[in-house]
């Protein structure tokens, strides 16, 4: 189903030194498969991690985050991620809180290491009261399965809409040594990273330090995950963590000023924006993958806003899932993203390389045969020309599709 | 199709006095319907208009505009009002400005008037050019036909996706003389007003001063169309027009302290209520009408933006279609639309009488089977606490449908 996306394998997601994965069948929903994620890290690990801005955020990153501050005051290592799939653990007040610290503390016990040296994702169902003692149950089992290249079982296991796991990895040298980088990431609907129901966890064996790490977190995430969407919803359960495990024997990077830390920066970057890519060809119900590019904006931000209204637009969007070429709803789109202040007489826009738009008008050039051509793609790319500046945004996005309405008319049966 | 709405007839449009319509079938579509309507107030009537803030507004849109600018500044009457359904003249360059003032310059030769004192409407397909020598060629007809009783008549000239004509009357007594307020709309898609393709020309014959019918339609707009959302998209024509022909023989009303003024307000608002709940309810596709009401707000636009993130969650709306009463939708709508300094703690929620949240967290006498009784229903209030101040606001909308992905996948074909 996902449009134009190859699944990893388990051969391609390379196994990152420090790290192990072990997923067990919990039984969160009524189902058999894997359901319960425990990853857990060597001594001598930092994480850094960006998390939902949905004001409802679930009680699982409430704790990521008040653990992610306790790590990096106290110095404690990160050893240990719960993933649980099938319940959010979101709109479920004090009980919530208490079902995710007791996730963690019941890791810790497992690997004898701190409560707070452990962070907890959910995924699935929000304002259902999780049944803690399952995932508390299935622990000693994922326990039991941990490997180091279990990275492929894992993607599966954190799956809920998804329709094939996503996962990626880089290996780049450094001072000689090879240094790997592998991601997995679900999502397909409820997409909208504001940092969705996103979750990422990805791992390096480069030895970063904690704060270039955090900055590098942010980073990424900003022209990866939060270029996603595909329902317009931010989840609250939105996650994204990057742990490193230092056990590639290279000296410490501990400044981005280091030309190393591009290059990590640079295979981080990629997995994300693949993983990325992967949540929005995944969407729900999508026939087409949408990359919507504004250039000539005053600043990002208003490049962004106008590359959301169009990808956000289910006029739009039902246009691309029918290939029809009505392309005055990218106009109007454009028109109600765009500052008050937008002139649309310097608004241009293409199609691939047809040029629809002309600074305000349909363009000379423009064919409806055209348009009808790219629009039946299954991978089309709307670049907009906002004609007032240097600035730049891209977003990525799917079409809205009947089975988008069918998958979200009967998730919860 | 629509949701509890019962279309008006041709005897519940009630004539006002200075007011005529008549259409004509001038083939801008490839259609036999009537589809230019050319209405024509009596000299004495002023007129008052809001329009889309979408910045890729239709040329009629500006046009309109100015023209109600050169009658305000030179104190000109509105003489009549073009309005062409099938071509929104949207998207059209200068060609589709020429087409907009030819329109008016050939109605005023008709009624020997200044083409100032012309208003145009398009509604249809964005960035096709507006064939306007057939728009030119369907005034004679449509002037041959009007009638003081040609409102019905006229709100089906100007459907486009509407499956139903709307409508709406109410008359009030003033000085012991009655008062007629008589109003029509179309609107189904691309509707979020944010004065949407929506039109509404309204008219009375109670004499407002210009200054004065100018703020009551900006209040007025602001608790009918601008509350009603179907897809979120704001259109590029959205024009809420109302002319006030001053037959009734009653003093002038020129100010808001004038006691009358509130009596001839509450009937132009209760009309336009009708009229923006009439659009939601014939929404594309839609077979539930939702009305999002937060209060406890700090002020009424935080309100409006949540209520808004709510109405425009495509998970919300399909979990409505489907009648599942999958509520953490909706908590995580909240979460999005809320300000930063949103406490969840503090936000409750209801379906209709049924308490969903207490504060933060499902209520303890919260039943599943509660929410679904309510969510089968095809009219459901949603009521939202935020739980910090006394501001509210209240949104109307519909729910996602297959037929909204038929309906506009099938547009232009």
């Amino acid at each position: 189903m996902a449009v134009r996306y190859t699944p990893p394998t388990p051969e391609s997601l390379l196994p990152v030194p420090g790290i192990a994965l072990g997923s067990a069948a919990a039984q969160i929903k009524n189902w058999t498969r894997d359901d319960v994620l425990l990853i857990v890290a060597e001594p001598g690990t930092v994480a850094a991690g960006v998390f939902t801005q949905n004001r409802f955020c679930a009680a699982p990153v409430a704790i990521c985050r008040a653990h992610l501050n306790v790590q990096h005051a106290r110095s404690l290592d990160f050893r240990a991620l719960v993933i649980n799939a099938g319940n959010a653990n979101a709109g479920t007040g004090e009980a919530g809180f208490e079902a995710a610290r007791t996730t963690c503390v019941s890791a810790s016990r497992l690997i004898d290491c701190a409560p707070e040296q452990v962070l907890p994702f959910s995924t699935g169902v929000i304002m259902e009261p999780l049944p803690v003692e399952r995932v508390v149950a299935g622990l000693p089992s994922a326990q039991a399965a941990l490997r180091q290249d279990g990275w492929f079982k894992a993607a599966k296991a954190i799956m809920t809409t998804d329709t094939v796991p996503k996962g990626g990895s880089r290996r780049v040298t450094i001072d000689g040594i090879p240094v790997t980088v592998t991601g997995i990431a679900k999502g397909s609907g409820m997409i909208h990273p504001d940092m969705a129901t996103m979750l990422s966890f990805m791992a390096t064996d480069a030895p970063i330090a904690p704060e270039l790490l955090a900055t590098m977190t942010r980073g990424v995430a900003d022209v990866s995950f939060n270029g996603a969407t595909v329902d317009g919803d931010t989840s609250t359960n939105d996650s994204f963590v990057i742990a490193a495990t230092g056990k590639a024997p290279i000296e410490p990077i501990t400044t981005s000023a280091d030309a190393r830390a591009a290059i990590v920066n640079g295979a981080i970057e990629s997995v994300a924006i693949e993983l990325a890519q992967a949540i929005v060809r995944d969407g729900e119900g999508a026939t087409k993958f949408i990359t919507i590019r504004v250039e000539g904006g005053h600043d990002a931000s208003e490049c962004r806003r106008v590359a959301f209204a169009i990808a956000h637009s289910p006029l739009v969007k039902t246009a691309f899932f029918a290939s029809d070429p009505n392309l005055g709803r990218i106009i109007s789109a454009i028109g109600n993203g765009g500052a008050a202040d937008l002139d649309p007489a310097g608004v241009s826009f293409w199609l691939d390389d047809v040029m629809v738009v002309d600074r305000g008008g349909r363009a000379e050039s423009y064919r409806d045969e055209d348009g009808l051509r790219i629009m039946k793609q299954d991978e089309i790319t709307v670049r907009v020309d906002l004609g007032r500046g240097r600035a730049q945004a891209t977003v990525w996005t799917c079409d809205f599709s009947h089975d988008y309405v069918s998958i979200n008319a009967d998730y919860r049966s």
